[in-house]
């Protein structure tokens, strides 16, 4: 078997908000579907969602034992962990901010630079990351999840004999965060028919992201854009679009050229696949680079950079105050009780 | 608010076993009771549980919201870490290996080396210790949950008008910690009348261990001796005690001076608090500065170095089989939702 390069599942398709829009597929609002997409090779399971869980939150992933995929993408808070950006094993900082993890299963390809075609490449790639969880390669992965007896006899039950396999840790992991939803907002329950659900100032703000132009690219069910485009076409959209501006020299944002940093293709400099907006007023800080302390700023900063526009401050507040009612209810989460090794650690002093 | 000294709550009593045996209380094993010693000036309340529950899984308890109490001390991985000595911010190694927290509520004295008396006292060190969470001071720590709503206004809930304190904070972490016992081990069956609980090798080394010695000091309903000594009087013993042996100079038992090592007294030099035999199956590696990686070999370690015997193979088998007796049933945790901050994280790039 060999090493997962995380670079082999790049979602090359840059689909942008202006080709939807032309093309007169411009998406309206809508509140959050109860299930996501699930697709065809790795249906849903209780048991599968369940191994999921216990991998998703088992620091024996890292090579010190230290860093789960818990530790940055915490569902006790707010499924990121308001860090500018990540610490991995032995300290190691990360390039960029952690998205969160709610509500990953709406987006149309993962990571910031869009380079996950799903949330099962998604997986494979911090494991083996030297900065973020450190396993020198599968078959580290796969021999120290193999002298768990517990995590054996599941995959045995779940993926059938021989079931202990780099995808399949993967899929089991996209398959719990495919029920990391949030669903149930003030924007949802309004949209659903609650008309008390939202604030006069949250109802402003709904509608000046529509005339200012956030809603360009921030629509669809995950304020994303479209959840359902084929495997592999991220959508996409240019940070910083406007340049020559305070904050764009303020807040580092061209260093980082998103996909092109992953392609070298020069129509992927400073492209990113577009983030949600969802649960945004509790994922600061913000940006891909967590350079952005609070969503006042964000919101200011993306009017500017994006449609050049300088937003008054009762604009702003009322547009925060709208992307507050995109908070949703985290779904209830029972601890799993990771599987043993009687009398003795899989885990060295790495 | 003056910091807080970790070496203020030293439990000086080092009553050790050979005192009780020679006072006529040798202790009888016993199984896990229902319920910890609770101290009179922190009774336990639902909310109060909670609350601690939140505190003890918060990273943001740290200077740089990387590390919370459940890092070390996981209760999704038997209390522990599973790792020879933990780390902490930045990367930084302690000296000693995390203990379990589960039925730590029945230990005598906290911390390997018995410096804390209480829950209570042990809660607030590792927060303010600069290898571990990393909080300059106590203020900096109330500065910081000051700015997060839910948190004060569950404080005010739980401990009355101005409840944000740092005794608080470790009461309510202590009050959950009381919650964190394992009941219902093979052991504790078979003592309840459940015969075939146990299996024959592990009766064997049932009997082994106190016909070898062992249970002079891992007694008690924790095998850690009493759990009721007077608040301050820790139950400690040397170690090692017999010390010409290849196990100590391979395992590198003599640099750390446990005890002395913060009071600088002479007689407690490698005096150590008794630690837990529950669960220690599944808490490997072993001793203060888990130099030992199995079972099997720390139970040889602990028959040379204290009493100066050489097991056969048969009767470390014998031991360790018993030792397995007494993994308990973790209790079902519900993960928290952490109190939010909205639009802002009070975390920043430490």
């Amino acid at each position: 078997m060999k090493t997962d390069n995380p670079f082999r599942h790049v979602a090359f398709g840059a689909v942008c908000a202006v080709t939807l829009m032309l093309s007169g597929q411009a998406l309206a609002m809508e509140p959050l579907p109860a299930q996501p997409p699930v697709p065809a090779d790795n249906p849903l399971s209780a048991a599968k969602i369940e191994l999921g869980k216990m991998l998703y939150f088992d620091p024996r992933l890292s090579i010190d034992g230290t860093v789960s995929c818990n530790s940055c993408h915490n569902v006790m808070t707010n499924g990121t962990d308001n860090r500018p950006v990540s610490v991995g094993v032995k300290g190691q900082k990360g390039g960029r901010s952690a998205p969160t993890v709610f509500n990953a299963a709406f987006l149309s390809a993962q990571f910031w630079d869009g380079r996950a075609a799903t949330l099962e490449d998604q997986a494979k790639g911090p494991i083996l990351n030297p900065i973020e969880m450190g396993m020198p390669s599968e078959e580290a992965v796969l021999e120290r999840l193999s002298r768990i007896p517990g995590y054996v006899a599941r995959f045995a039950e779940v993926f059938g004999e021989n079931g202990l396999t780099y995808d399949n840790i993967a899929k089991a992991i996209a398959a719990y965060e495919r029920t990391l939803i949030t669903p149930n907002s003030p924007f949802d329950r309004y949209m659903r028919g609650d008309k008390s659900a939202m604030s006069k100032e949250a109802l402003r703000g709904m509608k000046l992201v529509e005339s200012v132009g956030c809603t360009a690219c921030h629509t669809g069910p995950n304020f994303a854009g479209p959840a359902t485009l084929p495997v592999g076409k991220g959508f996409f959209q240019k940070f910083p679009t406007f340049t020559d501006n305070e904050y764009v020299r303020k807040y580092d944002f061209m260093s980082d050229t998103g996909l092109h940093s992953v392609t070298g293709r020069e129509e992927d400099k400073h492209m990113w696949r577009v983030p949600t907006w969802r649960n945004v007023a509790l994922t600061a800080p913000y940006f891909h680079n967590g350079a952005v302390k609070t969503l006042d700023e964000a919101v200011r900063v993306m009017a500017k950079t994006q449609l050049n526009k300088d937003l008054k401050d009762d604009e702003v507040h009322a547009i925060v105050a709208f992307l507050n009612s995109l908070t949703g209810e985290i779904p209830p989460q029972t601890l799993p009780v990771l599987p043993q090794t009687a009398n003795m650690s899989v885990v060295g002093d790495q």
